[in-house]
């Protein structure tokens, strides 16, 4: 199941390797100003560079291949495709036998009787992401008036990120990263309590980013730790305003047009330099082995972005939706 | 959207204090044996009664509308009916004009234009639990070999649940908590990374459970503080057995056939006895009130159950999906 | 599958001679006057009576078991449930091992391993209309200014309905007739070429009703015996007016503002009171059989308020659907 | 919605004068040996060339885009391209304002505000029959032991259909005709009463096919005109075989193992070379016009490989989603 959403509706394809990736949005609006322009900002900011990224460089160049004209869309289905031309296949050739921790080299194997493209990861590479940033900036410009922004809080355990990804790269070992992000302008009444809540939705999106393994909303695991009188918020506007908003913005499942926070665990990437083991599914025997290819120390410094794409999804399918109760 | 699922497809209706609360299940196998009984210990686990839980007592009986016959499913849909009796609206009538903070009534009121019902939360109340629970225990039916077990393993900040819940009820004032779920028997090779990781589509779920505000796989946000080189679990068996299991049994979004877990923040309960302040949209005016109703001061002794619930139908989806895979 | 639609998503359970046939409305928008009374009209027209009609009576008095308040939908989901009280199931056990032609039995056991519900066609029974017609009776309440007509035009191959229903009833042989709908008041924009047609989904739609073998949009099947100088309908006016209707009213999958007309072919029911001919499974043997139980002559006549409520779920749902392009 | 089917789900995408036109699968079980060879037959038989055809000629490569690896499908989705190279948009700038007549040019201007690219009717143009059939040659690889056959039983009125397209030819007017697609091989058991019987769903499609008025299976609209003895198939063998088989394979919505077959009725296509007259936009006036572009006389010689197509398409999806009970 590589689609997702019910009026903003996004289907992904590619592989790591493959001759190009893409996506296509079905529910768009006509009518909104769209050019490859409108999806640069975004994908430059994915795009790798900085220290303790990977050194893999694609022009990641958006090919509209529908649902474009006189530089707005049309209302039929939008086609993004971005072309892979720097690829190293033969890097992964000779771990085809050597599933790497962490990875999803064995579960795929499994799941498709070896049939996978298991070059790079195949159709679960971080390549991908490179389409649902352009599907998320799409979906910004159906949101009028929302501004999302992530950033990385914390890396390697510390909120001085700089300093952690300099000691990641010095120690040769990857590390882990918290990001926050914050979206406002988002009014009251987007979300469904069953089973379409806001947060099932944003978190659902947020679990297909390779490396998540965390999401809280609002104070989250924090919460647990609170008592109902200081963990509520009490409104005290008519627009809904809260005097705090431990909640991050979301009551019963639902936006209640306060400021909507929440922060995700990314994990240290797999493709560490160090030494690991694996088995040698030909030979059987647990062996060591390192991981070739050009890899992300700290992929949390790439996950903002996708971070804001993926919530722009979440929105603006909520936001159709609810088209006949919000205007 | 109160519909879940592709396969495995789940319908949620009903109100706190409506006739009927209730649960369709499209695309449930034939020739499952079932009766009301196979959904009583799930049931009445979640029924109310412990300490620090809400006097509120229904009988749960669950009513089989349809798809049951000779005492095994029949393939077509599966409506489970449980009728409100123990219904004290007038509760909620004086607050019709106060939005309880923490409560969905306010952004209900604004999605639905005031046409919701308003009464214990309508249907956003915790009493739909009662049909997810249901549903779950359908579910676990067409999980074979899969054991879910979730508990409370933290309330009150503290790993002494009993102790902390006696304080919240000396002091009359509601309590978080966490509950830890744990799951067996998973086959490698359920779920997909775009866009439906087993992390997204349980995620989901459990964002649909009321008062939930985070999950975390594996070791989810302590992830973000760990290295590659001892995050990582070594592949060590044919099986995919690794060696540890920082990921929670999961890789790429899809299970590995190691133990799935995950944990789960639970808020604590906004109708806390405490005094509280809320708008009274009727004057404008900030207002201090007190909650009425029956309400429990630890709801996250009654999340086990749920959670166990909505994981088996997240489980039972991929299960049926992975079909042509899997067998 | 027994869920359709995507805004106006419709859920349906039940089976003949189980305790409730129903059905759940999940996307109805809130605020819509809604009472039992709303649906009375469309089920009366339904109900047996007249010549060549089944003489079992059902009540068919819908209970709403969710999503009214204070007589209006709420926005959450409405479920409407009908009680079977008139079921006779000794008619049918008989028949267990005598699969009736031109009947779901064999389809059934075989997609079910036997495990399905046989009395009365189970799930597969006509009864279920009864279901369709208040979900029918619901849609109507969302299109505001439409007007769908559905009328027995054609019956035993004669436009005299009420002469060959007694030439029927005298010669005790079921028969087949036509259902013409037109609808009014559609507005110019809905429908989707790929894959939501308009007539996709009303044909979608139509062909779930029993006994449905055929149907043709304007002039159907006439049409493909035109020339495109005489089909073609001459746009005259600018909001879409045409000086013929020959599409009937639909171009590239998508209304244009005219009348909408379509033809349904209704087979005569298979339950025939002539002597019959099928595999007896449990004796390997072709046996004669009569077909006892209650039913219809001419079911045609009793299609039209199944016709006219399909075609008002369709249209509902394309009208949700369309929100934002046609407000 | 341009996307269609739960388990194998196709999403359409491209215009007819834009740069690509496309198809995703997502649900193609892994391990299906594939290659653009595996298309090439059915896209050849879609392509023009024959009397009474458009000659606009397009190379129609398939590029597949991801899905594919060591000439095998992977489970990840397929996607497929076709570029358009053969375009002259000039020919349809001049119409801008004068909606041709039977086309959708008038209601995608209304449905999209203006937006749509309207040249060579956009997105509703036939040429995203390419991809239908693209999409339809990958399904049949999924189909075991189907074989679908659809012919042209007659044009113009006359089962001599070379005659009646040399007349055609001769009268400069285009003509309709009828398509019968034969399938064999269904095992008993495909489709669902509720809703998605599988007239449902090959109607749902065939109606996506441009030009399609009406469809019918087995005795279809003929069956309106017998009784109940006679349109009645005698169940004769244990699986399923019947004496006779009026009801085209189908009954109650469930393949029961005979052969299935139906009747779809062709338009005359829109475009013929006849003076026509329809609204300028731009003077609100009635003219006169000619349609320029390449078109064909009797479009019903192109639609059996797509009807073919989108019986496969429809097919596979049932196959897939009845794995768990047919197998």
């Amino acid at each position: 199941m590589n689609v997702f959403g019910n009026h903003f509706k996004v289907s992904i394809f590619g592989e790591s390797h493959g001759p190009w990736v893409g996506i296509t949005i079905d529910g768009c609006p006509a009518g909104i100003p769209m050019a490859a322009d409108t999806l640069l900002p975004l994908l430059q900011r994915r795009r790798a560079g900085a220290a303790g990224t990977t050194p893999r460089a694609e022009a990641d160049e958006p090919v509209f291949a529908s649902g474009l004209f006189n530089g707005h869309t049309t209302g039929a289905p939008l086609t993004v495709l971005f072309a892979n031309s720097n690829t190293r296949s033969a890097d992964y050739d000779a771990l085809k036998n050597m599933p790497r921790p962490g990875h999803a080299d064995f579960v795929l194997a499994q799941k498709f009787s070896g049939f996978n493209d298991y070059r790079g990861g195949g159709h679960s590479s971080g390549r991908l992401t490179v389409a649902l940033v352009a599907a998320g900036a799409i979906a910004m410009q159906v949101l009028k008036g929302v501004t999302i922004t992530a950033t990385v809080t914390e890396a390697g355990g510390s909120a001085d990120v700089a300093t952690a990804v300099a000691k990641a790269v010095q120690e040769q070992d990857s590390i882990g990263g918290i990001v926050t992000c914050r979206v406002l302008g988002v009014p009251a009444g987007l979300g469904d309590p069953f089973f379409h809540s806001l947060e099932s939705t944003i978190a659902h999106l947020v679990f297909s980013i390779p490396a998540i393994k965390g999401i809280e909303f609002g104070e989250g695991f924090h919460a647990a730790r609170m008592t109902g009188s200081t963990h509520n918020d009490a409104i005290v506007g008519a627009d809904g305003t809260t005097a705090t908003n431990h909640a991050g913005g979301i009551n019963g499942g639902i936006s209640n047009g306060n400021e909507i926070y929440f922060r995700v665990a990314v994990k240290p990437t797999s493709s560490t330099p160090q030494m690991q083991h694996t088995l040698n599914v030909a030979t059987g025997q647990v062996e060591e082995f390192a991981v070739k290819g050009r890899h992300d120390l700290c992929i949390a410094l790439r996950v903002p972005p996708v971070v804001e794409a993926v919530t722009a999804i979440a929105l603006a399918d909520h936001w159709l939706m609810s088209g006949y109760d919000l205007r």
